[in-house]
């Protein structure tokens, strides 16, 4: 184990991540370099460096990602209408290949051969993390101590720190969720405790980004989204920074109850997982997406979108951001949406997103043709006749030479 | 023209089609055999035998079949999760087969040679019942008035009454809605008038089957719905047949404000068209299966049935039901549901469906191997280096070789 | 009829085209444009020429296309790998939408409204010309005489050149090949007369591209092909333009007997049909293409572009070359190509092509790491347990609950 | 290691499986019990059981399981024409699971608590074995001993022999194949040796179950197929059992020349190797049934097939075979060969497999309908006209507003 000298951790401050950085030292006798992202989870990501520097890190990374993290991940995702077995929005996969890519770049930067991180071995994020590791810099090392250590518990945790004397404050924090958390801006979710018992409801004060339909407003908000190839750039006609976009329709989804999902999903490792999601803006973000492309996207080129869409959010929540079939689907997704421009109003009230109009200048929808009206001779009537009897023909020829289809 | 002796009409007792009884009786010099369904559009239907009788029809067949419409069409779709473009719920695609195979066997019993119905020559149902009823007897006539004759507004249909002597009752029922509308126990749907806009919120008066969330208690309502093999069969552990499992469901759905939609389809002559659906039961229905399925479906079973069911969609909503591909895949899907049993609890408020349990003594959930505590040696995490290392193989080869996935 | 003012004719020079070219002036009292292109058929154009001129054509195309069709049709579509149904190498499919897009361009240039073509009315040539036409330039009339007209036999064509004074020169061309042929660079197709019988064997006189296999030299000819992001551009190092290397493989291919094939294929129109093609420089693209992607494409990649192939195949088969479906896939396609590159040895005898040898500077095949020898740490094969175990978990999750995959 | 008390070995009476019988004697202090398979390798199985009974063995199963083997797995997976990566038969996947099963079985009799192969830790098939395994007996041990020894050469292999007494007679076996090699009934397969440079061209001595084209007979072997279902239940009229089948299309393909392939292939643990393969019968089967399926199979079923092939094929080799997954398309797969029954005519030459006829009581192709002759009215050609014009009209509108297909 010992010839392992620098290791990128990706490190957020807390206590596990703290212990590990200490373990990190003390088993590999090596320097740790900590990496500490803001992604939108809503903590403080400053507070990380007086942290690592108690705990010897002499290199000490601390950025904020929000932009890059909206812009390259999140909006090329909801290009494709993404959703992970019909309900989810793949919120805590989409921001490890960032991790990745940063651990990646800091370990090139400051010469490391290590990467490690603080995902256990049971889940899918180790997976993300390391397969982004391995894809971007093939010889790098990986540590992931959840799955090397004995430390498999609170108490083993809380003695760790007490022997190697690390911070007191981690430890104040007192009584710890029973669940299990991650944040960024896309969402936050929950795993563990009560929700490991799949018919049990979840608790009403586990939710923190979204009130519930209950608590919100008895007065519905209306908001307008503008996009431009495929992506927003403009709530209610201001401008905005994709970062910025995301935010703001968090604040205001979560507002008016908007977002929380509860599921149980099929992990990459094997096993299924019960987990719960509040993903405020980015519910707001599928409807409308999937609004605009009605009218500016065409119909054979929305169903490949369709028919690849579970393809594509599976090679996400499996960790193969990095890899060339992401980037493959990614090149056709993007291609698609040269024309999906214009604008989607909404209603938000109650936990309910409603579409209730949308137009483009690049809109395929054409009243004169889809009138039910007399349309002064856009479209011939006579022509579905044959339309339909050469489609039928297969199906024809077949019954007439006996073929039935209503035996089994 | 005057080769055709007899033909079975779809006849609603309404306006259009009692004109076309008369028409087809005076265009085409031949018998016409009524055929009236209750598939729970909510409408009597025996008043359709008067009015056929007045129109000199012998023929008259009125028929409930609600039963076999949710047992045998309705729930096998239901089975295979099936959304059309991201939204819809298929509401009128899957009645369009029943009509024509209850077409097709009235001819054979009646010895018509033709089969006729109301709908337009630009949309999509004239091509769901005339496959169905070509793939069902090949050597079928079929005649779509609306794509023959000149009758194409209001007025000229009036007028053709006021020549032909069609009942007054017809007239009374004065001004129609603006709306182009279909029910049946899945949903109603609207479409023209002020729809054709899309940019205009639909009204609220449009809405028939639900009230707006808004509307709805302020109070939750709870449910448990029971599986066998992927179907519901009994509410709240009172065993119920399909068609009263869908009524029951429509009518708690749309108090709770539960199943509308208002999308721009693509529809399969080949133009935009925007549609407006209340869809109670069915919106309950979709989330409900998928958290069935969420504990005792397999993964790749489940990500097998995600990726083909836009097809299975788009093919029901083009109206390829009675065809040798739907029937394949049905036989896929079907297989899958094997062990699709168990409960699904669920609150529904104010537009929304939320999942709050899942139970069943086939779940795959296995909280020994999930569980976040110590697992006793379910799951060894060590396993998962491996995994992950042979998983980033390809991609650590192919960066070692200098591909570059940063770059485009 | 008498809005029609000028027509764009796709003109082989042929009898059918040239009774075409009198009947276009007669019944619609239009102006014919004639287009005729070398798109490698074998038969000179330039005497299309003056059989224009003598019909009184004034304005006339005739091009050589050979370098654009094999550029941007017949080589992006082999990036694909791409087979209609298991077998047919698309040699007819390809050639239309340039065509098309010809016609286009030329009635755009010359003000004409209309284009026509020599397709019958049961093939899927109308399709892909007027799909072609239709998507390009919206507003067009197209009018195809033999879905048309009653000329329906050729008693009734030779009766309507004597009626019309039509030169000689085309009747005496004698009788006629008993096959409906068409012909380009890539291939020569047959169909109809004995091959309607789809169990009778094809006649040895029918083929003329390829000796049989008997008669092919009874020694084997090597070749080198180069490739560059997919494409090749040299043969035995010789650089060589896109329609030069197929004729090149033709001429080689031919001569040992490669490329003939005898298929019942599946019509877009909606019946089964037999053809019988010669494809010799195709079935060696095909092959070769597989074997430089099988070392230089990362193995996802791959498998992602054979799952996609069929469709963007049935695409092309269709006639929606010219669609945003085919140009997405396009995009996906031609971006897996960047690091295709590399040279594939050949083995042709009698009719076989047989890859000999593959190799590459992009290749991501690894000696050190395939090898069944020591590979001194490249690989641990420990790895391979923990990715068993956790391939392996729903699997033994579900067996440990009872369920079975031995029974049906 | 010392709780397991016995495993079922997959036994060839090789070197390699006689030195594993002794290993895990000693290694685990363990009965062994040897399971010895006829899968139409082509060699005796029988003397495996001196062998077995000279290390001590006492429980010793030999079966021939060459019908159930073609029967339950060759002829499924024939029904989808099924290919790996273009070009691959599977076969040495597909035998995999049906050795897994017996293991399962004789470990289940023997009351075995764990089952070994000799496969090495860089392939395919210790993952096909033990997924199988796991799949059919969840709670089963693996042992893979070339995962865990150090006998890693030939030498260290020798040598064990000398020390543990094990038979002389294994040795004189002299100089072994500078191949890795592996038969069955559908296959023989090599792998390593000189193969391992891409660019090599394979020596004409290692092939063994065919011979060269070139030494093939000059004269063509004509033969006629008959199928049932999708199986072939006869040859030249002669009913024959799975197996019989196989092995004569095994014999007259050999001696033809057909089915030698040589390619570079993606394995499922990340690495690409290079095998070549001869498969003289699954060459045949391939093609023919194809060509009995182009007669009697709906284009629609079949184009879902193809589209499905890939996926179908990638789980096989990779080894999920016992999975719900390859059980549903097999469910789908089956279902659509109720009318898969006819005859197809071949000729096979000097490598050369070609279709020459093909006939069915259930043949869809309408010879009525798809004549150039006139076919009296089975198909009216106008129908074609709004057939296309409505599958044009979302392109029509498209290019109408502006869109153009004709610039990236």
């Amino acid at each position: 184990m010992s010839d392992i000298k620098k290791v990128v951790l990706a490190y957020s401050g807390g206590l596990d991540t703290s212990v590990i950085v200490k373990w990190l030292q003390e088993t590999y006798n090596c320097e740790v370099v900590t990496f500490t992202a803001d992604l939108g989870q809503g903590e403080e990501v400053e507070p990380a460096r007086a942290k690592a520097e108690a705990l010897g890190v002499k290199e000490i990374y601390i950025e904020d990602l929000r932009e890059e993290f909206v812009r390259d991940f999140v909006f090329p995702m909801f290009r494709a209408n993404t959703v992970y077995e019909g309900e989810y929005l793949l919120g805590t996969s989409i921001a490890r290949p960032l991790i990745a890519k940063r651990l990646v770049e800091i370990a090139n930067e400051t010469g490391a051969d290590a990467i490690s991180h603080g995902a256990t071995g049971k889940g899918n994020d180790q997976v993300r993390f390391e397969l982004g590791a391995y894809a971007l810099k093939p010889g790098v090392k990986v540590i992931a101590p959840w799955r090397e250590w004995d430390l498999n518990s609170r108490d083993k945790l809380m003695a760790y720190c007490d022997e190697h004397g690390i911070e007191v404050d981690f430890k104040k924090k007192g009584k710890k969720s029973p669940y299990s958390m991650d944040a960024n801006l896309l969402h936050i979710s929950y795993e563990g405790g009560i929700l490991e018992d799949t018919w049990a409801e979840a608790e009403d004060d586990m939710w923190r980004w979204s009130v519930s339909p209950e608590q919100a407003p008895d007065k519905a908000t209306y908001i307008e989204l503008t996009y431009q190839k495929g992506d927003i750039v403009a709530i209610d006609d201001q401008p905005m920074s994709p970062a910025t976009v995301l935010e703001y329709l968090n604040k205001i989804g979560g507002e008016n109850g908007i977002g929380r999902l509860d599921i149980v999903e099929n992990r990459f490792v094997g096993m299924k997982s019960r987990g719960c999601y509040e993903t405020p803006g980015g519910t707001i973000m599928l409807r409308a997406h999937r609004a605009i492309e009605s009218i500016t996207l065409d119909r054979e080129a929305a169903h490949l979108k369709d028919e690849l869409m579970p393809r594509y959010a599976e090679i996400i929540y499996n960790g193969f951001w990095w890899s060339e079939e992401r980037k493959m689907l990614q090149a056709m997704i993007d291609y698609s949406q040269r024309d999906v421009n214009g604008k989607v109003r909404l209603k938000l009230y109650k936990g309910n997103v409603e579409v209730i109009g949308r137009s483009s200048d690049d809109s395929l929808f054409d009243e004169s043709i889809a009138t039910f009206e007399d349309d002064a001779g856009a479209y011939d009537q006579k022509d579905a006749a044959g339309f339909i009897k050469l489609n039928a023909l297969r199906m024809r020829i077949a019954a007439g030479k006996g073929r039935s289809l209503l035996e089994d």
